[in-house]
């Protein structure tokens, strides 16, 4: 456990020194799925003084703690929901990145305007509607894992491996911690990129789709020819 | 008050290391309830060069220097209006930053677009109407109190900690010196966000006032459970 | 004559620092009026490898070199022919400024929106005509210097330290050169201020005159009471 | 050899230090025109831990690798075909810096608003046509050097040494590699600088053809008079 707790310290400080956290504003978690152990950072502790033993360990069943005295993140409900759902991914993160936020805040899906987008994410990155009056009466964290799940409802989660919550702000998974962090960087370029799109062009064309095909295929897929294979 | 002035000078020394502050455009003060004394930044002092023992001293009945030989911010009227009138406020911080000040000069609040605001001011942060002719002529920085509590009639100020003073830029306060500096931080950063909201969607939506309460409640009140607690 | 190249080469290094120059887009200049000499940046020379010994002299009256090896900045004709006019100044700063450059290519002046603009600028910061092509093929630069006066016209160029060349960029002045790099830097964050009032209301009015009056009082003039006196 | 990927090492970092990459987003190239021999970043290979000796080796001719391990840069077939159409230019830089990405997605080409973009890019930096579907499915990086050298039919690359690819992003070239790196600076701010000009007056001019042509010859050609010659 020591191990897991290191790699999500480590990823919770790369998201950090990306500068995609004001405050406490951001948390990294991993799952090992052999054992049904999510880590995830504690609730309001400074990344300045984080250490990798205040990561906080739950049971991926039940929700509860094991051997950790501090409380996890406040999202730690939506963290287990989507892990509980979506069975391939292996890390997450949430972050309240600028431009990210301002699309959530705006509650507009982002386009798909260009080959940065289409390397990373396929199709549109899509916006949940917001969480209702008494799903947030009732448990709103965990009800945050639901809007997300019903926006994936037919896709797959690992090709557009990022959402945009309504009125709240970014959650990005992937493999492992690390690469959520990774795809939470594209994910805040990518919406600082549109929005500059729009307001130089509100009428910009989506890229035409065999160009998105082209792009997602050169990093993903069998016939992958992006990096050192 | 060695201890008074060493605070305030580090209040103001994170004000300035968080880039709020260009130059000289921005002060933060704390004030010794019991002893009726308020200890604020010197005007026109650089932060490269401020010391802790620069802090200027006043009374809070007559605003007048105790044992200081420095002048106050030139803003030190309007914090003792407030220190005056919001019983329950430590600590205040004036700055000229970018985007609260762009708020300021278009003449329109901070409407609650999202949770990041919401976690931290309830409801809109209001801007006040110009200081009048009148007013400037008589006692201009005295009476940018005056506006500021008008905005706040029927208001906690500690429910929502931030101001917008028309053509101006913000106010915000809180506990002490150093909340009072988060509050101008957080400030400034849901500015931004706001200003992108409205580029991106000019018929952006207010969240919500469920989830608006709700994030309000997560941080505030005796139902708060954001953090280590 | 060792001193004035220092002092230049100092003002040159701040505007360096303040992060207003992209490569070489900007120079600082100062005069010393009993001798008639100007100091300026000599031209294309990377602010990396810039040193004191590289600063340039100029005579006031004919513009020609003094002692001096390297070309002048290309757009030294234009600080001579501002410091010919305008005879209470000693300093000019030059630059490519982002958002002061933005103005300047949308034609339109600063209007005065707040008091961070007040406090500094009199009145708006006014915009030039372009260069005509007859001037611009007879003295380009010294003819820049012409739409600048022109643009001056029954103003005090003391009280209003700056100026948009159309479709060109920002030259600010004051008494010396390293308050000219003061006014750049002021004029920059002003600019940026003014492109995200129109942004969020483009129907954002101007101070009222009152105000504008009192913050510029509060820091010239007679009654000035901002800073240490 | 060695010397020529110690040059195209350097230039790729200068391309990092300028804060033009996000992650693996960009890549420098050099030809050696008697040999023969272009070098160019190897593909997906972080910055922060590239190597000079990891620089790749192309044929012109053929584009296969001599001597090298690593993958080149997916881009290489898009800096070969321009390599060979242009036989001025000695450098080529791809980005996907955030402004100059934005016009490439808004479909528009970089109009000329001031001398900053004179003093650089001769006339508009011009937008291509998307690449086909068809031409996607062929070569489709061997296509992006179609689609720029279309868009450039008549004009002389080594006066506007940039080019934005729609939907894409940008490349610049240059007499070698750090020239290319230069002028992908140059147009990034000149992007930047051009969405916010538009942003305040959507109706801003293009800067008069005479000044236009006045700040191009500053810098280029026999009457050049920038910098010291």
């Amino acid at each position: 456990m020591r191990e897991l707790k290191e790699r999500v310290y480590e990823a919770n400080m790369e998201l950090y020194r990306r500068n995609l956290v004001v405050y406490t504003w951001g948390n990294v978690s991993e799952i090992d799925r052999e054992r049904g152990i999510v880590a995830i950072k504690p609730s309001g502790v400074p990344y300045e003084t984080l250490r990798p033993e205040d990561i906080v360990l739950l049971s991926l069943e039940t929700g509860e703690r094991i051997d950790s005295k501090l409380n996890p993140s406040s999202d730690a409900p939506t963290h287990l929901g989507l892990y509980r759902a979506f069975e391939g991914i292996g890390g997450i993160t949430h972050t309240h990145s600028t431009h990210a936020v301002a699309w959530a805040q705006a509650g507009m899906p982002l386009r798909c305007f260009g080959t940065t987008h289409a390397d990373y994410f396929h199709g549109e990155v899509p916006i949940t509607r917001y969480v209702s009056a008494e799903e947030a009466a009732r448990a709103y964290e965990a009800e945050t894992a639901t809007v997300i799940l019903e926006a994936f409802k037919g896709r797959d989660p690992m090709h557009t491996p990022a959402v945009l919550v309504r009125g709240h702000g970014p959650f990005t998974w992937g493999e492992n911690g690390q690469k959520s962090v990774f795809n939470a960087v594209v994910l805040e370029e990518v919406a600082r990129m549109n929005a500059l799109t729009i307001a130089i062009n509100p009428n910009a064309k989506d890229l035409p789709e065999a160009l998105e095909n082209k792009h997602f295929e050169r990093k993903h897929g069998p016939n992958a020819y992006y990096g050192q294979r």
